[in-house]
């Protein structure tokens, strides 16, 4: 039996409640397979682990994910710790740099057409929406050079510095091109940048369109200014169905204004790669190191309640048994047991509604349920 | 008589048919004043000005530009200009530099209720949205240093510098509360950044919370994460009504998904202030230099065939009334008169509809129209 190392990293305010059910669900895939095991083991991160530590990464929790095949994470942060010196966000930053999680990978469609109904869009112009955004995580404005006000000897000046490498780019460009080719059709690929401003972004354009024409020749590729784009997600986003490719600031606001269409934030998943998703390696490599989480927040003002959606965590679990340890049949399997817990009864679903999606089915319940499918 | 001097840049595309009708507009108040007179003069700019001259902003132009009260501009570029070495968007970003456009202000909101059947957005999300968008236009990214791609030594990279100091933080904030404090009650702000990130939004945070503490302690603030602010955008935009205030290139990004709310790009106007706006100055300074323009494009695949929204262009000079003339009665007189021509005939109004609203009307219709109300 091939035996995966998971870390989860249940984190702040209702992490616990949706990481709970994901591990569940995990648990009952280990149990089904005789060709493997999941081995899954907790550790301190975020918010609770400045409580017990003093640093939102501790060493420890930090060797466990360097050593581990895939990481299931909840959510950090909290008003508790919002203003302090030492924020939970630093661990997650840091987390991101240390593993090399250079891939963001986040997801938007509609889980189940019956949720349509509660998009903020038009159902006609929110139908049918399916982009997958690839994100280029740990480079950029995010992690170049920057000055803080005070500083001497300029203390009325502070900047940020926006910076991209070639092989930084060529990396990012080729995990889109291994998502988008493995969809059949193959995806479009969207890259979004601001070449008419930045140099970053006229790098950004020359090396992904060179990267993808000679190693993916088979893909159509556009180039969206990212303020067309963000007028494209609402106006008609069908119009980016596909890969949207794009660098950390702009894939930061660009995938979270995408996270609403479908209704809640609590449905949505994501992951974050080191490297090439699995199923694009050689057979007998290591698993691509990735971690995986819910895209909401750590929701502290309904956190202890046990109504939280877990629903995002579970695919967020499902990501993982694809990207990481090339599970593609149980990934699916999670999905499927998902998309049949959301359907309406007409359609043969368990027409389940947690909270957010206007239900009063518990976090508990949500995960019963899917668990019963599987 | 009072003599104002207003330059006209019709640019490219549609530009000049949309600015032909602000221009009747301006000359009929004009005409009907006996305390001012508008002396408009128009001047080569954009992809016109680079066929005739070779470059986008002639001399002639800017000189004349530097002499005026205020600007009405059309639009710049097209493919024809598209991807050659000289593009007209340089103009358009040396011309703000130059004249220091630092203020730029793009209202969000319906100009007739009846157009809330054209917003992507669900009608009960979209309604009663009121949003004033309040950009820094000659900071950040957008003006920092640079590096391309190519440059030795290190030729694989490329680099951009988001750089804010603490003086242009300031005068951007103080603009922000001069527009909420006009309107009664007074408009909340609120402030947008990457605070949990970026250095330049630290020092944003704490200038706009410190400037408006001092000088405008009757105003509400609270501060957005970018990220959240796109979400918001989509998913419940009047919790941003009142002013949103942010830095350049996030102001680029939300301005433009806020604008397609209102059902059509064609109805929206904007302005760039070189100042605080006249009306909130001493009674005998010299009028504030602000550059007024529609916020959509040059749209060449409908240019020269009469079809273009003049409304954006015609709301763009109500705010040059406005903003750098101190005729707040003349603004509103075209403004009113805009929403009687787009209004339900049920409501009193017109139902005038131009191509982009799903009409037929033509540019030339509407400006009759808005003449005729005035
Ligand atoms: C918490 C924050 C630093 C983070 C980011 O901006 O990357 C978050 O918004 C995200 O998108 O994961
Ligand atoms: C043309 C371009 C440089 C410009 C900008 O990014 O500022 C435009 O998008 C705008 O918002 O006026």
């Amino acid at each position: 039996k091939k035996i995966y190392n998971i870390v989860v990293l249940p984190g702040d305010g209702i992490g616990p409640e949706v990481v709970e059910q994901a591990v569940r669900v995990l648990e009952v895939i280990s149990a089904a397979s005789t060709d493997f095991q999941l081995n899954l083991s907790s550790h301190d991160f975020g918010g609770c682990a400045i409580d017990a530590t003093g640093v939102p990464l501790p060493d420890a929790t930090l060797n466990a994910c360097q050593e581990a095949d895939a990481i299931l994470m909840g959510s950090v942060g909290g008003p508790r710790w919002g203003f302090g010196e030492v924020r939970p966000e630093q661990g997650l930053l840091k987390l991101r740099k240390s593993l090399g999680l250079y891939a963001n990978i986040r997801p938007a469609s509609f889980a189940s057409d019956s949720l349509l109904a509660l998009s903020p869009l038009k159902s006609h112009i929110a139908q049918d929406v399916n982009i997958i955004v690839v994100r280029e995580l740990i480079g950029g404005l995010y992690y170049g050079k920057r000055k803080e006000q005070g500083v001497e000897p300029d203390v009325d000046i502070a900047w940020d510095n926006m910076i991209y490498g070639v092989e930084e780019v060529k990396r990012i460009t080729r995990v889109a091109g291994q998502i988008a080719l493995a969809s059949d059709p193959p995806l479009e690929i969207h890259s979004v940048d601001k070449a008419n401003v930045l140099a970053s972004s006229r790098l950004w354009r020359k090396v992904v369109t060179e990267t993808l024409n000679s190693e993916f020749p088979q893909l159509k590729l556009d180039h969206h200014l990212v303020d067309t784009a963000a007028m494209l997600i609402v106006s008609n986003p069908k119009r980016l169905n596909g890969v949207v490719l794009t660098e950390n600031m702009f894939g930061d606001i660009l995938s979270d204004e995408m996270s609403v269409i479908p209704g809640s934030l609590g449905l949505l998943p994501s992951a974050s790669l080191a490297g090439a998703p699995s199923w694009s390696r050689s057979r007998n490599s290591k698993s691509t190191l990735g971690l995986y989480e819910p895209i909401h927040g750590s929701a502290p003002d309904i956190a202890g309640q046990g109504i939280a959606n877990p629903i995002g965590t579970i695919l967020s679990a499902a990501m993982l048994l694809r990207y990481s340890l090339s599970l593609e049949r149980e990934a699916r399997a999670v999905e499927t047991a998902v998309r049949t817990v959301l359907d309406d009864k007409e359609q043969g679903g368990h027409e389940l509604r947690s909270k957010d999606l206007g239900g009063e089915s518990s976090t508990k319940d949500v995960g019963d349920h899917v668990l019963e499918v599987l």
